[in-house]
């Protein structure tokens, strides 16, 4: 059996810090003469009382989590502040079904950007930054628990990123809380000077605010069903597209830029990977679009790369309709929602030093198919790769593709066309945002789907948001045996 | 530098016996009346011609073949085979240029069944013919390289096959004539007894053994446009269902099952995977399709299972457009392409082992996850996997999907749809034949794809024929090196 009390203790802390967050919301409501802020105060309340029962509940002299507890806090604790983050979108005006207000929190607390929502532009302030701030927390959460949680429970690969005091798991929680506080400081920092250039590009305050939590989160939600498209401002989108790659670059690499090593980013082989896949990806479609449409060469490359870029870091913004522009961009979009960015970012998706480990360990192979007796060994960030590094990668690449394989199959079996359940698949594991063509396309939501294929794409949100291993590992019957 | 001489030996005698299989369309055609057999005798002198010469130049007292030789062996003998095969294609009255002729002879001799010409109901039967063998020679050369020569490259974690005698290279050669021998005998009963109940079922002489031919090899290439919906006829199909299902089971266990040994066949935990994960596939097509379509239970089943065990197989026989039957068919059929058969069967695409291997790594992966001092050792047919042969397997796996994203990618450049592109490059790397939707599907050709699509697909056809690495390794520098 698993002790749980001190796995429900934190679940508490969080939904009551879920809760005060609540209150912002209500705030900007009431400013604004909007009679919804009861909604989130009284949404506040619960989610307050609940977090607070279970912290009284269970608290003892000392926190100690094991692995195996580590597994349950986390899937437990993304899916109960989901549970919460929803209340507020079922009973505000937009009158949401649960279904819909759970797929829409999912998708703003793994930062995937799709929503069900239609109307955003008439939408009150309160809803549109309860979309905003659920992303941000998301987005600096996911980058805690890369940096102090997933390198201890070795999922996919993250043993890599391990540091000498993250192998003792007894001093889990006091580094999350170390590290929490030096990258919230630099994430927060981030959030400003966005917001700030955002005003300055031409935004309202609210907007730039909103849109810069949305931005370094890599989440995606606008307040508009337009996106980015309805301010058609090229300063807007190049505030976004240095944002949105600085959202997904390893924060612990800007800790020690802050400290005085102004080249640890670029020394690193993840970000130079990164850095250069976008600027490739990017290149190939911006030539393709040039070349096949009529749009004048200059606004031709701006769409291409923005989308692109939107899409690679899995933000989901997007100023076109990416999906029309013929074949190959319905197909490398495809394809390229699966890239995501760097480790220790608020990306999602495979991400760039799995690639890495990938290729180095599948040419090292094929070195030792022509040499049977000599060794190879591949190396990651010029440091070998283990083979247990390599098969815990490529353990991940499998059951990342055998996870896509069962969403779009369900999907289709809920009544999805191809290209809608494929994409839809894609997009929710790779925690992107919009789909391709026109039912989630971008110019399309979420909210015609049938409800099962929104719990279908909540689950894929999830598994793709906490690195598979981290949920699928509790249906394991080991798991519980023992 | 690598010694070419007793490759190219090797080549001339493949291409000389080449030659002389072209001799039998000839003869056909004689015998009909149609004025074609000149050009099968002609290109049959041309073939054997360059045959004869390429052994006559290069014969020596002995032939060793070293590893970095058999690859290249690999590669040319099918790369070479294929240009010759294409011969007959360009100067018959079908008038293909020679792009459409090296793919339907690639698509033939990879047992693939993706075809370019339209019309094959009033085709001479020469042609209908020389496409069958062409299948048949490829079924059998592919299970013999799979016996004898592939264990020995240990490509893609074909060394889990590997037998005392096939580790020392020096025997490839004997060993493979001897296996070739004994395999051929049952290759070549099967044949017999598939023409016969075929003819038995309904079909003329010629269509039984033209169909024969394509079935055990599971290619797919049929003498009508219409494929096996021309016969319509129940008893034909399950004829097919069962030959289809011999070709993909493991030759070296029906040399078992003739040594007396026959439960060797389902004490193979391959083929009890195979037969479990079809039996799976077509359940749920059939039950799906029989819920959504109007058509009458018992032929929606027939359909489903008919078409769903074709596709798996990589046959490629078709006897309904089956992907019209809506979102979930086309969704799981695509996905249904990638699997293929067992290891030492006619059948490509990632095969039911690779499965295997691929989730017995992965699970042992996760309880490693949960317990990281245990030691979880995955297990193949009640064999311990060894690292290598895991790395070697993920590795595979790792450039079949990185091969098929090339391929798509390519495929939408060049100007395919979605659908076209993405199924187009499965039908091509898992040589199953059709693709899906109006353009490739089973009720379309290949005919109306830009050139450049056709030279994509037939390099999809070869890499995925001779399990990638037997191709991608001659583009390591290193290959080229020492």
């Amino acid at each position: 059996m698993i002790e749980v009390r001190p796995v429900l203790f934190i679940v508490g802390i969080l939904l009551t810090t879920l809760a005060v967050a609540m209150v912002l919301p209500a705030v900007v409501d009431l400013a604004a003469g909007n009679p919804e802020w009861q909604v989130f105060l009284a949404s506040a309340g619960l989610t307050m009382f609940v977090g607070i029962g279970l912290v009284l509940m269970t608290r003892s002299a000392e926190i100690v989590i094991s692995v195996r507890q580590a597994f349950v806090l986390t899937t437990m604790s993304w899916v109960s502040l989901t549970m919460f983050a929803a209340l507020p979108f079922t009973f505000t005006s937009l009158d949401l079904s649960y279904t819909d207000a759970f797929f829409e929190a999912m998708s703003g607390i793994t930062t995937t950007g799709s929503t069900v929502i239609v109307g955003l532009d008439r939408a009150p302030p309160g809803i549109l930054l309860w979309r905003a701030l659920l992303q941000w927390l998301g987005g600096i959460g996911i980058v805690v628990m890369a940096v102090a949680v997933l390198p201890m429970l070795r999922v996919g690969g993250m043993q890599l990123f391990r540091t000498e005091s993250s192998d003792r798991s007894e001093k889990v929680l006091p580094r999350a809380t170390q590290i929490a506080g030096a990258i919230g400081s630099i994430y927060l920092l981030f959030t400003l000077v966005c917001a700030a250039a955002y005003w300055l590009a031409g935004m309202s305050g609210f907007d730039a605010v909103a849109h810069a939590m949305t931005t370094i989160a890599t989440g995606g939600f606008s307040t508009s069903d337009q996106s980015l498209r309805s301010f058609d401002n090229p300063t807007v989108e190049w505030v976004a597209v240095t944002f949105m790659l600085l959202g997904s670059l390893p924060f612990v690499l800007y800790l020690q830029v802050a400290r005085g090593r102004p080249m640890a980013l670029f020394g690193d082989s993840q970000v130079r990977w990164f850095l250069g896949v976008v600027i490739v990806v990017a290149a190939i479609v911006a030539l393709l679009f040039a070349l096949s449409s009529d749009i004048a060469t200059g606004r031709a490359i701006r769409l291409a790369v923005f989308n692109t870029i939107s899409v690679i870091t899995g933000t989901g913004y997007a100023t076109a309709a990416f999906d029309n522009w013929g074949g190959f961009a319905v197909t490398i979009f495809f394809l390229a929602m699966f890239i995501g960015g760097c480790a220790g970012s608020t990306t999602c998706g495979i991400k760039i030093f799995r690639f890495q480990v990938l290729y180095a360990t599948a040419t090292s192979h094929m070195k030792r198919l022509l040499q049977p007796h000599g060794v190879f060994i591949p190396y990651y960030n010029r440091r070998p790769i283990t083979d247990e590094v390599a098969l815990s990668v490529m353990s991940f690449f499998f059951f990342y593709v055998f996870v896509f394989v069962v969403l779009a199959v369900l999907l289709g079996v809920l009544g999805l066309d191809f290209l809608t359940a494929l994409s839809g698949a894609a997009t929710a594991i790779s925690n992107v945002g919009p789909g391709l063509g026109p039912i989630i396309g971008p110019e399309g939501t979420f909210s015609t789907l049938p409800s099962g294929a929104k719990w279908v794409l909540s689950a894929g949100m999830l598994l793709g948001r906490l690195e598979l291993f981290t949920v699928l590992v509790m249906f394991a019957p080991a798991f519980w045996r023992a």
